[in-house]
């Protein structure tokens, strides 16, 4: 229940973030639709093929179809009469990056799988869908520019595993791991916190 | 059998795009034949995973491999004595994209999954192969580009299930989803007609 | 055995490949990580979801984790002390290339599959980590710039498969269709050996 809740959202923030994109690139109004629907349902999808879950879950409940639409529409009627909100795009994407993180950590715990394919598995949900947004709309995904990306996922879904192995309430674990996704790249984009960065010593 | 043949022309002319892109980058013999498996496989391979077909279509039958060599050979042979025809490449494209939306909305249908689905799975069958033909040779994908790509394939698909549901023969109603999509796409290309484009309010 | 040593191994080498572009980019130290397990896995993934091969290889076997860690944290390491070895990035590449290569042509090829398949199979298995790998950090796949690239995957698994079938034992088959490999990728990189290259002809 909490679960379809999350990747609910999480399909209508990552719609929007698809929308912000195709706005910014000048796409007619299906080619936005299209880009939404790709950024909202490429993470689940490869979750769902990865782990061998059929019906996927977008074939499964037509609801998520009708989120992605609904979002897309709204936030297209929004972006006619209205500039885009400040930092709408970063924040949608790493809500979108959070909820499906997490979510992908839960159905991988779900199934018996260990801590750290649990790790890698939301990681791997909650980037997809934004990394297919970037890479079909020839930009640098996201998640190889911006600073704590991987990272704000991998730290979050940890905190949500601890939590959870410690026997507090799912729900809690969940908020807790959320929070965390969402504090990070926030700390990312407006105090520029960073890892060490890679560099090539010269020859 | 018609699902078969759509399957078999659609491989054929999305090999013949993609050894068009490949001889406009400049690659050799084996890299435009990578190119032309890439685009002519990419489309049906990912309706065969997301709907769990196994063994995948060119797995099972390597017919599919067959034509897709034969089809690479010759536009290669008529391309070193030849010019490239005038739209030729939008013309095999705008094929590919029409055999198979409609081949992979048939195949959701057989599989008694709703119109909505029949609608995503056929979009996404005939725009994945194009799209990943464009992503690896760094161009951006047609469907984001190009007016009435997304529109035209799934136009096609809706008159092709309303057909059918009408009660039309199965091959009355595959002709005319496959007419209106490269009908579509023609006015697009030859006429530039378009949906209105997305735009950003400035701040 | 000798299969599970060849994966692990390409997995390795592919890990280093992510990192040396990593450093190339400016990631930080998780971006790095990131791009390590994305070309690392990402052949092998594609090959056991192509086959239906579940669970996923690194999801059975978190040990591919480790050694993607290890050899991420090693080069790393390395990087940061001493200048990148000359053609260090692109004999990791080939390494990888020609283990995943081999290993995906062995797996179609115990599943039964003919020839062709067994060739398809390897050259994706062989190639669909570094393809992530380059479009992800948005550089056109080495497939597609360098010549003998799956010109030299075919002619390895070829090279395997006829050894194999003329009854030699398996290890001799497996390393002469490794070594045919790399030194294709050797001849291309070092004396720059092509196919004939695809050109339009002007109108």
């Amino acid at each position: 229940m909490l679960l379809y809740l999350l990747d609910l959202i999480g399909v209508a923030v990552f719609a929007v973030s698809g929308v912000l994109v195709a706005a910014h690139s000048g796409l007619d109004l299906l080619g936005g639709l299209a880009l939404a629907a790709l950024t909202a349902i490429g993470g689940g999808t490869l979750r769902d093929l990865l782990l061998d879950r059929h019906p996927i879950f977008w074939v499964r409940d037509t609801r998520y179809l009708l989120v992605i639409v609904l979002a897309a529409a709204l936030s297209m009627l929004y972006l006619s009469f209205l500039p885009p909100p400040g930092h709408g795009f970063l924040i949608a994407d790493a809500l979108g990056l959070a909820l499906f993180a997490i979510s992908g950590a839960q159905i991988a715990e779900a199934q018996g799988l260990s801590p750290l394919i649990a790790v890698l598995m939301g990681t791997m949900t909650g980037t997809a869908g934004g990394m297919l947004r970037d890479v079909m709309s020839a930009r640098v995904p996201l998640i190889f520019q911006q600073d704590l990306y991987a990272t704000a996922a991998i730290a979050g879904i940890v905190a949500y595993l601890t939590l959870q192995k410690l026997g507090l309430p799912r729900g809690i674990a969940v908020s807790a791991g959320v929070a965390v996704i969402l504090l990070m790249r926030l700390l990312a984009v407006v105090w520029g916190a960073h890892l060490p960065r890679l560099h090539l010593i010269a020859t």
